[in-house]
């Protein structure tokens, strides 16, 4: 029996034309997060994140010692920090957390590892200011999921102290566009098939090869990173990649938690407002970052 | 940096010698069970399940209206009500739940399906005592496990109304023996290698296809079971076994919470006296039962 909340967002999702070009495809998504509006209790304020375009958001409830470190979706060639706003800032309210979201530079004009660098430095930003590692969520949606796991290898690699945990919603963790589920479930995704997965990744590579470690994380060495919240929807082209990071990350000894919904879409946190098992998505998170954190 | 309480477990099953034949092997697990004492606040009440030999547990903390419906774990051919009897009763007590264990029948003298019937008549043993499907846990570790989720597809299929929760530790729902673990955790694995579990199979199979759904459910239509917790230690084997289920299930609309446990072992719940991660898996089920039967 599908989702019925869900199903109203298909709707409105379909009821769209396809973006006839990149300038489109980025004021679509932000338009998206635009739509929906902000509590009258979240503050915003922007800041530059050792030179990386970013904002806090901060509600009554966070503690602010505790910060998730947020890298929004949109495959690398979109997302900013309009499109993503709202669902974080609620995000940062169940974990109790502020939040700093970075508006990470993009593809095709900022290509493989402008991303990771961004994401690198807005990490490095946050101990700078004081914040303790462990006080610290790291976390990011699709494209940003896989560019979260992938800044945590390269900040290890580094001798940086990592973050206390890591959270996931629909990662992209494998730009080969491999997984089982990109042909099992292209019927029911209503966001990404396979075409334009790989659009979405040549754009970002740039030429690298599909299965560098750092755009790849799935094949990266995954050893000491944090716990790990992974959440994927059962309707999601990706599913898979949720699954092997689950996979490849536990056998590193990382501890993980893998979430499957049945029926949710790609990134359907962004749709909390209307869609309950949204908010219980970011209750979940809030549970999970609470423990995790202390 | 591995866990202290593990080591000693291992070196503990180092220290003995491999079974020699049939017999040493299953009393070999039964006193690896009956080594650690029952606190002395349960009930234990040995009952016919529909002909199947089963036994309750009690604790102060049940409600008798709620059950975990357990298969233990021991290859298809060892186990009994013996072996797991201080593990389950624990899991009861975190879930506020009664236990009914099945001594379900086991191979090379009762192959395929046998135990399988056995875990459904346990199952429509409980209907009959007026417990509601709902205020069910079906409950399996290890080949326990494969057989849980394989009993719910048959029941399904049977059009019996099935249990509201699933919990699977360390499942073994692949005969064919076939996943990425099998050799990449061999060195770390201390129980189970592929060997051992070609000839596992081989005794339940008695020359069925290890593709048969209902002997490897990871092979099965998964759709319509319910939400399905799948916990597996790092050190295992049998790893990919539960990443894969935890995929097909998913998959298949299931609501999944996949959950890898750092360097623990295969069945590492048995030795929660000793292992607080065991301990830690315990709350784990209990609180997803708690949450699953309401």
């Amino acid at each position: 029996m599908a989702d019925a909340e869900i199903e109203v967002i298909r709707r409105q999702l379909a009821s769209h034309p396809r973006p006839a070009d990149l300038a489109e495809r980025r004021w679509r998504l932000d338009a998206l997060g635009q739509q929906y509006s902000l509590p009258p209790d979240v503050r915003v304020e922007k800041v530059s994140a050792n030179g990386v375009a970013a904002e806090w958001t901060t509600t009554p409830q966070a503690n602010p010692a505790r910060v998730i470190l947020f890298l929004h979706g949109g495959g690398y060639i979109s997302g900013s920090l309009d499109s993503h706003r709202h669902m974080i800032a609620e995000a940062g309210r169940q974990a109790g957390a502020r939040t700093l979201a970075l508006d990470y530079r993009l593809a095709p004009e900022h290509p493989f590892p402008a991303a990771l660098e961004d994401a690198m430095a807005g990490y490095r930003f946050l101990l700078a200011q004081g914040i303790a590692p462990a006080h610290v969520a790291m976390a990011g949606e699709s494209a940003g999921g896989g560019c979260a796991v992938a800044a945590l290898v390269a900040l290890r690699d580094a001798g940086v102290a990592l973050p206390g945990c890591l959270w996931c919603s629909s990662p992209w963790v494998d730009l080969a566009v491999s997984g089982g589920s990109i042909e099992a479930k292209a019927a029911v995704d209503p966001l990404l098939g396979k075409p334009y997965l790989l659009e979405l990744a040549a754009a970002y590579l740039h030429g690298a090869d599909p299965l560098t470690p750092l755009a790849s994380p799935l094949h990266a060495d995954l050893r000491g990173l944090p716990a790990m919240l992974i959440q994927v929807g059962s309707a999601e082209t990706l599913l898979d990649d949720a699954v092997r990071l689950a996979g490849v990350a536990g056998g590193a000894d990382v501890p993980v938690t893998l979430r499957i919904w049945p029926d949710m879409i790609h990134a359907w946190h962004l749709f909390y407002q209307q869609v309950a098992a949204g908010r219980r998505a970011l209750v979940e998170v809030g549970a999970f970052i609470h423990a995790a954190l202390g």
